[in-house]
């Protein structure tokens, strides 16, 4: 083999400047593996997330576990974003989608450790809308603490998609001795909320509707990892659970932990906290604030002798100043959630057949 | 709290039946937490996947690592498949999602362990197309002995989205001493391809165009995992690196790793394996086979004294019987690949600005 016979100019060394169009817009190639994806990895992805990992820019992350030890175990979470519209009061689909799966391994007991971004990005998409979202999700990334290792890229043509689509899988370690899951829950736990309810939902949807409210209802998205470890230290093995509310809210949280561990739960409706902005915006649309999503908020299930020390722990926290406790675990009615309302009545809290608000998350 | 003076139905025991619709069609319910997305896991996803992590249905896996060991190391790896059409001959957006990630698991030298598989669904998705596709999945999974632990649904409006787009994130092991990277190219190394190239691109391109040869092209869509066992083992520290060829095809990813390790390549075109019936649908539809992508082959960059022992390990295993050595890797024209023609010419082989074949994968 020789190429010498036939010198090649070294044309690695001409950069050709991108069209405008393909500066301001996304196009198919950019997902289609050449050029375009490269430069669009190098110029808006790698500058944002970069680490020494995501930097190799191999087809997989190969990482070190920091903290090997017999009886750790991994946890593994993904979630696809979907939220309508991308950039809401509070945070956008960037944040979300960092907070999302970080408070995902968190209710888990793990400590995040890594993230996987997978993009769906629609033909058309302005250039400058990605990058607002990718720089909101490195700055949430790096408040918590995680490394985005590993990602990818697709285009769909315009019309097949809609704008952004992202999806953030977390990897992170459980250490020994720590064991939450939905199905822990017995007779006589308390039920604790770490702060107000609604608030992310209703946020999007008074975006998505275009009401105008006295103030603007912020969605409540955070990373919940500092607040989850501190219920784990408090409670210890006392702690049955930990749940992020999300789509469904509040009730269907506590309906799904109920019917995993062939239990009834009592409610309060009196200590549930639901700032007034909400309550009110809610009672507009008829809607229960029950049932909205929340995305910086956590419910704990704790065994009656460790209540006090988790609630005390949660409202220490900046992101669990409102904690409450809201109910009880009950043997009665397994698999049900009933709410006794302010006025001294029972019902019960059925889960949801339809949406009651699409595209939340 | 007491509840004993309002007895209620135990409701919990009645089920209501699915109105006909929703059970042939996918709705915006389905992906809105409730109990339409209770029902959609319960009937359709669990059945298929069903392994005791992902049976707890909590949301987040937690995983004892089988192999734990001081040197070995974590991959992680991401893709999301918005292939379309989503049913092709030789294969589906299902088992491309499987066999896509696991690949990329297996090119960074790792041993496949888990996955997560995100959806997102276009409201209107036929239940039966999504069954055929989830049925695919668990197939292609069970035969690649790796389990679907943890998942996702959203839905999007009609309109929104194309039928169905899936994200699966694979979580493998890196045993010790294994150290793939696109930036290990060294001059003098061999470049192996593992069969005929072209044939999933084609595949999809056929189907797409409706283009009707005297047979189906199908595409090689298959799990690369043993295949590069059998080469890891062959080769040992020889192997410098590991790619499968998908999105801009064999161009494009030999490309990628010269850039990375600051070498060139020379490839020899009368040693590219490529299918009769591919080759006459490429030169029809004027397109180069050496930037279609493949979804069942793998490179390998091997230091010459391994490149007979890795090639006679490919050439054994079913899935490398038209292995070949297609190149070598040169000091010369660092970052470029230059292909000597079957006619003696030698010509740079830029990569693709634009698509050449958008959502092949």
């Amino acid at each position: 083999m020789n190429t010498a016979s036939s010198p090649t100019p070294s044309l690695v060394n001409l950069t050709c400047p991108l069209p405008l169009t393909e500066k301001e817009r996304i196009v198919l190639g950019h997902g289609a593996g050449g050029k375009l994806t490269a430069a669009l990895i190098a110029e808006l992805f790698q500058p944002a997330f970069h680490n020494p990992t995501l930097d190799r820019l191999d087809d997989q992350a190969v990482l070190a576990l920091p903290a090997v030890s017999a009886g750790g175990r991994l946890a593994l979470t993904t979630d696809s974003f979907v939220v309508t519209p991308i950039f809401f009061p509070g945070g956008d689909i960037g944040s979300l989608a960092v907070h999302g799966t970080v408070n995902d391994l968190a209710m888990g007991g793990a400590r995040p450790l890594w993230l996987a971004a997978a993009f769906i990005l629609e033909e058309g998409l302005a250039q400058a809308d990605l990058r607002r979202i990718v720089a909101s999700m490195a700055a949430a990334a790096r408040a918590a603490g995680v490394e985005i290792v590993t990602g990818d890229t697709k285009v769909v043509n315009h019309g097949k998609g809609d704008q952004i689509f992202i999806t953030t899988t977390g990897v992170g370690w459980v250490p020994e001795g720590v064991h939450l899951s939905s199905n822990q829950a017995r007779p006589g736990d308390r039920i604790l909320v770490s702060g107000t309810i609604g608030d992310h939902g209703m946020a999007i949807l008074s975006q998505r509707e275009g009401l105008a409210f006295e103030e603007p209802i912020l969605s409540d998205s955070a990373a919940l990892h500092t607040l989850a470890a501190a219920v784990i230290d408090a409670a210890g093995g006392h702690l049955r659970c930990l749940r992020d509310p999300t789509r469904g809210g509040l009730a269907t949280a506590l309906h799904e932990i109920a019917e995993r561990s062939g239990v009834g739960m009592l409610l309060e409706e009196k200590h549930i906290p639901v700032r007034e902005l909400v309550h009110s915006a809610c009672e507009l649309l008829g809607i229960d604030p029950l049932f909205v999503a929340n995305e910086g908020k956590l419910v704990a299930i704790v065994a009656p002798e460790a209540a006090a020390a988790a609630l005390a722990a949660l409202r220490a926290h900046p992101l669990g100043e409102n904690a409450c406790l809201v109910g009880e675990v009950r043997s009665e009615h397994p698999g049900m959630l009933m709410l006794r309302t302010e006025v001294g009545g029972t019902r019960v809290l059925d889960t949801l057949f339809h949406e009651q608000l699409p595209r939340i998350c």
